[in-house]
């Protein structure tokens, strides 16, 4: 049995149903694949419609307690759990079209990607197998390419369909938070993990005619480098995202660009940006731990490398299901408190949001002034010096040379400034700016992030009224508490990671910033006591 | 005998008679006053002309030979000598309407020229006594108001009179020319003369109805101090430029100014430059030993200052009369090595004064960059990282203080910096300005002082010719060469007066400018140096 929950006019002659919102439909048919299901309305008429379009309904619940789907496609079921493939942040077309993250590149598809899949692009997906049926929910996907326009963009609520879900049996994966005097914190190792972006060269493939640049990744572990390109670090980002995007901020990558990827200043600025990437991932002790990031540092050949991309691909736990995976020793938190902390951690990442796009629009404007207008200002100075010297000079008066040669000195002397002054933001201003867009893209994954919780805390709110009209029975209420509370520690734990990681980074390049504008004033002091130490008492 | 420069029609009824240019007029009476005189045209008509449209002719002389008259009104005549009034360098209708320089002030006319003088303004006329005639033209100045527009503005050529003028007798009255390894130089006092310019009062005068700001000017010589108000300073002014203007530069006063005149800025900026002005007068030898700057800074009492003020203004040498004071005690100077030098002057002088100008430019522009889009810059950075602070501080996230009190230090270090930038130029842009402000007024006196020895150079050039013709006789011919001679070391002695205070004026300005720049940057540094301190290394 299954809930509409939008509108779907079927297109004539593709053997597709057409139904409205609120109807109940029944499955009959879940195997069709590509993001179709076979279903019979109440007339006892029989289509497909898109899966997404309806929502499988428990049967022994009351009819009107809905857990939405958050996404589309549904990879294997094993053993009656309901396993959901949620980890997409972008949940619409993109999982329907089959376009795996990074392939919008400027390269063509990759051929690895060729390898996996049915020829041509927009066919990848992940494997699927044939499971039993039972009163749970079970689809498959397979190659069939829908029509965008018919799909409404998703709400991105429903994550609470962890807190009542049968989890997965208990791996080796777990993720543990201990209670410190700080509070919840992650579980930290003792040697945190580093890694080396650097050595950036020329590759290319098909004979020479795609050419990529790869950079050279060596890890603290085994510092035995692997190559990368930046379409493997946006494989890795996806990745990440997707396992571990609904618990942790995972922050976006470097921009992709066409034009000029292969000018020695781009690839450069690319590459501290890849840096300061993996720094942050590496930092985290989650995801330095998972097996994807481990792949991404430590392969050891092509074979490896493709086999452990298709092993990464098919994990199931994924999105709000991470979650699961999250062990706090530590009491259950009631409701309130994580209501709380959730407030106030929505208040901060929204205000130093704020504060951190009000220092980026003012490092922003301070560059151009420093590039543009001042060191024009500074030449005007330094030529008009010179100028006067040059008519001094001609003047042919004795005992004029000093005073010529001091002038004609101090106008070079503030030509010199003005170079100085233009480079300068390069040498400071830059990493400040590096720093804050980094923390920009950070907080920018927070406002999801609070949502899922938000939308979690609602429902456990509502959880004495569910209880109450037998929408769920009084277990399910504890369950749905105790897993809330996980959430709750994990949301805890992350903001200390995040406020450790804050005090540092912008200790550090406060001090960096500081240091190099103070180096600055000096050495524009030291050139004009040059200038002026030419210059006599006569 | 009289030759007509410009025509003139006569008004009905007025007595007057309307003259044709390069007509011959009989000048019939001379002592009409008020710039008239009497004339007979060709025709045998009477009538009233314009002194300053007709010139009279030498009878001995061809009457093609013309030597222009430089102005307007004549002063007393002894002894068969051609004395012209030649002194206002503005010289076309301030003259005639007898407004005396400095009258279009702030004030009402003072009391003082009342004194002298017929009431109402614009009546204060030099005194005049009759002469007896001669073949030399005499005319007298009587107090009669001329309708302005009659007159065109005068040609500034005709200084060469000084060539072949009668002189003066020799009185004590000298101003001698040394000639020096270095070339022709004024002879200097053994100890220079200086003033200060200080402690502006309040002073009033009918009955507090009229007030105005007083100075208190001490010479070195006396160190007794005498009072001042702008308006004697703009009369020493005139007499200055009255009786050596023609010989050396007279720079002219700072603005005359109305509204905001009491203000304590406007009062501290005019006294810094009066001051300037002063020292710059009291250095040069001429002008330090002339009696009107002896009468303006020793003056005992209001009795001795008005008779003083009385005689300065009947002074008879004057203008390019002044010239004849000069004894170099050197060899005549050939007329191409006169020619050569002064061109030289002439290159030299508006070559400095173009850049000049430009660091006047220059300097402007950076002042309001300094005063404008600048602090306001180093504010927004300042108030960005106040901000940011703020926002850590919320986080309540233990350790943090060290952090947000560093951040917090540093942004209002920046706003202290943003002030500092903002009031420096006071501190040497100031200065720089304020030199190239003198010097520009210096340098615009050149042209003007070029062009009379540029036009009696061409006299001199055309001397032999004028002999050949028979407009001058061989002894004329010698008279004039070594007078332009002595220009010529004059114009040299002034140029290397000018050069010698150059080098010493930009060598002190360039150096008080550098040691503020110096110190500006360095208090900058300090100041990031101090912030900077507040963060520690975790």
């Amino acid at each position: 049995l299954a809930l509409v929950l939008y509108d779907f006019t079927a297109e004539p002659g593709n053997n597709e149903l057409t139904i409205k919102e609120g109807e109940m439909v029944t499955i009959t048919n879940q195997n069709i694949g590509g993001g179709w299901i076979e279903a019979r309305n109440s007339q006892g008429e029989t289509g497909l419609v898109p899966e997404e379009y309806i929502e499988v309904r428990q049967s022994n619940v009351d009819s009107s307690f809905v857990f939405p789907v958050i996404h589309c496609s549904v990879v294997s079921v094993t053993d009656h759990s309901l396993k959901w493939y949620s980890g997409r942040r972008d949940w619409s077309w993109r999982l329907f079209v089959g376009f795996p993250p990074g392939a919008v590149d400027d390269d063509e598809w990759d051929d690895e990607w060729d390898d996996l899949n049915s020829p041509g692009p927009g066919s990848a997906e992940p494997e699927v197998e044939e499971t039993g049926g039972s009163n749970k929910a079970e689809a498959q996907a397979a190659s069939k390419k829908i029509n965008l326009n018919k799909f409404p963009s998703f709400s991105r609520s429903g994550p609470e369909v962890f807190l009542l879900a049968n989890l997965p049996p208990r791996g080796k994966d777990k993720i543990s938070v201990c209670v410190c005097p700080i509070g919840p914190v992650w579980l930290y190792p003792s040697l945190q993990m580093d890694c080396v972006v650097a050595d950036p060269k020329k590759g290319s493939k098909m004979y020479g005619l795609k050419s990529y640049i790869e950079y050279q990744v060596t890890p603290s572990t085994t510092n035995r480098p692997v190559n990368h390109r930046y379409k493997h670090f946006d494989w890795l980002y996806e990745r990440l995202l997707e396992k571990f995007g609904s618990v942790i901020p995972i922050p976006s990558l470097p921009d992709k660009q066409v034009t000029g990827r292969f000018e020695e200043e781009f690839i450069k600025l690319r590459m501290e940006r890849l840096q300061g990437w993996m720094t942050r991932m590496c930092r985290h002790p989650i995801v330095s731990d998972s097996e994807v990031l481990q792949l991404f540092l430590t392969y050891k050949d092509e074979k490896e490398w493709k086999s452990g991309k298709r092993r990464a691909e098919k994990d199931e736990t994924v999105g709000v299901m991470t979650f699961s995976l999250i062990e706090p020793e530590a009491p259950e938190l009631a409701v309130t408190e994580v209501e709380q902390k959730c407030e106030s951690f929505s208040r901060f990442t929204k205000a130093m949001d704020d504060r951190v796009k009000e220092l980026l629009t003012v490092g922003h404007d301070h560059w151009k002034r420093c590039t543009g207008p001042l060191p024009k200002q500074y030449q005007k100075i330094g030529k008009a010096f010179q100028n006067l010297s040059t008519v001094f000079n001609s003047s042919r008066y004795q005992g004029t040379e000093t005073l010529t040669n001091a002038l004609t000195a101090t106008g070079k002397m503030y030509e010199e400034i003005a170079n100085i002054v233009s480079e300068q933001p390069k040498k400071d201003m830059h990493f400040l700016v590096e720093l804050n867009n980094e923390y920009k893209s950070l907080l920018g994954c927070f406002p999801d992030t609070i949502n899922v919780h938000k939308a979690a805390i609602e429902k456990v709110k509502d959880s004495d009224k569910l209880v109450a009209t037998n929408k769920i029975n009084p277990q399910d209420k504890h369950t749905m508490a105790k897993r809330l509370s996980n959430m709750s520690y994990s949301l805890q734990a992350e903001m200390n990671h995040f406020h450790s990681n804050r005090i540092h980074d912008y200790n550090r390049v406060m001090q960096l910033y500081l240091t190099e504008q103070v180096k600055f004033y000096e050495m524009i002091a030291d050139k004009l006591r040059e200038a002026l130490n030419q210059f006599t008492t006569i």
